[in-house]
């Protein structure tokens, strides 16, 4: 059933031993919604803890750090900023995937596969949806909750540039400000911090770039060599993703990440009028409208092709309009 | 005289034919602020007229589009972000540097220069102040001024980045955007438009730049000779000099942009607890605690001397405490 944030606080506030999943290839937004929530609940005396099928990166270790780990068997299961089962990575997929209570969310792109799915697509970020919920239940919002609510607007907005930024993310983010969120410090290991390794990779990004379409769509393709080479490492790379987009007359950036298994994690961001989570839904991915994500499992070669392909559908029908 | 933005309003209410200087290398805070009052007084049937020593950047040029140019004798002068009169550049600071009635600022270093003097330091950006004047005239603000306010806050805040961003920054922007500013629109102009050229002069820096004092302090050089390999353009090139502090572990990030004529200009941005306003006063500059500017009129490598020498002096200071 499709649930607002003032019954998704009735429900939450009846159960009790809280498992709550986040997404795979953790981000900023999954993991402040889940903590945020979590520590929300236990200040109301409940049992939560959050779990992630991949390792947290080192850099988001302030949203969980002097968090009491509660010990318990969960009845009651909750997934925060997860579209799709299958995001949840193969354990938590197989083990929780037809046994979500609740799933709290603001991808338009959600596959309803919870009991309640509590979804505001105009959300710029899950934690903004959190935050309507932790409001409901009458929570005081202390630092560590404001830490965790302000990451997410944080780093799903690319602190507050993009087009999904609304009025309100900029109220609440004031408001986590004044409850004691460290708005600088968490931007600056967000934004700020690079390594030389990192530059390194990124002037190897730059250098192998490729530009189709009249300049249209830039594609950048990261592979396991170029961080050999750089010495970068794989988690500090989510800024890649942007650095297409941001080409003058760029209207698709993509950038093709190799795993070390040889497949390849796409992920697309556009300008105004191309929606980035249809073209990645043909490759059953999904997202929003200026960022999408999917997977393909091909080698180098043929995955471009497809890639490009439904890029260059995407353009044309745009044009047609 | 130092006076709050209640008189600062009141002054100007009583004044009219009012000739609103911005400081020279203009940027999104001095230009926001500048047409951002021109607009405000215009509406309330006053002549105004905004003038720049510098040519404006084109991607400026929707601050003052449809807005009808006044044309009249300047009988009260009223500077906007301007710290010191030598910023107004040579023309004006030799026709207007004694004649300043009202000085709208937010810069620590201001050396009160003006008749009247309306400084708010803690103001992230001057059109925090060019805000509040505006609500005190109880003009109201259409899209056109939101425009001009949110693109001084954004700017300035590198898109409410830094530690400068309070609580108070947000809720202006948020007020701006339900005034029908462009915001997504704006910070997509000005910091996610980047030319293949502007990329590759970024590699160029990356590859010239130099770690010092035990990698605290990176400096880029930019010379007029890296403008021709890559084909960038110097007004594109602001964002060169966030780079350097962004290194991991770097406390202070220099960058020295050599000018036509030999000259440099220098920024500097840094980390608690390095003052770089400090640091540039040293150097007859200026500007706040994690952001300033001076110039050097010395050949490259005594230029490099004099600021690695300044630096190396913060640095130790701040270990010492």
């Amino acid at each position: 059933m499709n649930i607002d944030t003032k019954k998704a606080s009735q429900i939450l506030l009846d159960k009790d031993n809280i498992l709550i999943l986040t997404h795979k290839s953790p981000d900023g937004d999954t993991l402040g919604s889940g903590y945020g929530l979590c520590r929300a609940l236990k200040k109301i005396n409940k049992k939560a803890k959050v779990v992630c099928h991949d390792e947290i990166p080192k850099k988001f270790k302030y949203l969980y750090q002097d968090m009491k780990e509660d010990d318990f068997s969960p009845s009651f299961i909750v997934a925060v900023d997860v579209a799709d089962t299958k995001l949840l990575g193969k354990t938590y997929e197989e083990k929780y995937g037809d046994k979500v209570d609740l799933c709290i969310d603001h991808h338009g792109s959600n596959i309803y596969y919870a009991k309640d799915t509590c979804l505001y697509p105009n959300d710029a970020a899950a934690t903004e949806t959190i935050y309507a919920i932790i409001k409901h239940l009458n929570i005081e919002i202390d630092k560590d909750i404001a830490n965790c609510i302000y990451t997410g607007l944080s780093t799903d907005t690319g602190c507050f540039r993009y087009s999904n930024t609304t009025a309100k993310t900029h109220r609440i983010a004031a408001e986590m400000i004044e409850a004691g969120a460290k708005a600088a410090d968490i931007n600056c290991s967000m934004f700020e911090s690079k390594t030389i390794s990192f530059l390194n990779l990124q002037k190897l990004c730059i250098d192998g770039m490729g530009m189709y379409f009249n300049d249209k769509c830039a594609l950048i393709t990261l592979t396991q060599n170029m961080y050999n080479i750089s010495g970068a490492d794989e988690s500090e790379c989510d800024s890649v993703s942007s650095l297409a987009r941001q080409i003058e007359g760029v209207l698709v950036g993509a950038t093709m990440k190799e795993r070390v298994d040889g497949t390849f994690k796409v992920s697309i961001r556009t300008h105004y009028p191309i929606d980035a989570s249809e073209i990645c839904k043909k490759m059953n991915g999904g997202g929003h409208k200026r960022a999408g994500g999917c997977e393909i499992k091909l080698p180098l070669k043929e995955a471009k092709e497809v890639l490009l392909g439904h890029i260059e559908n995407a353009l044309k029908e745009a044009c047609k309009e």
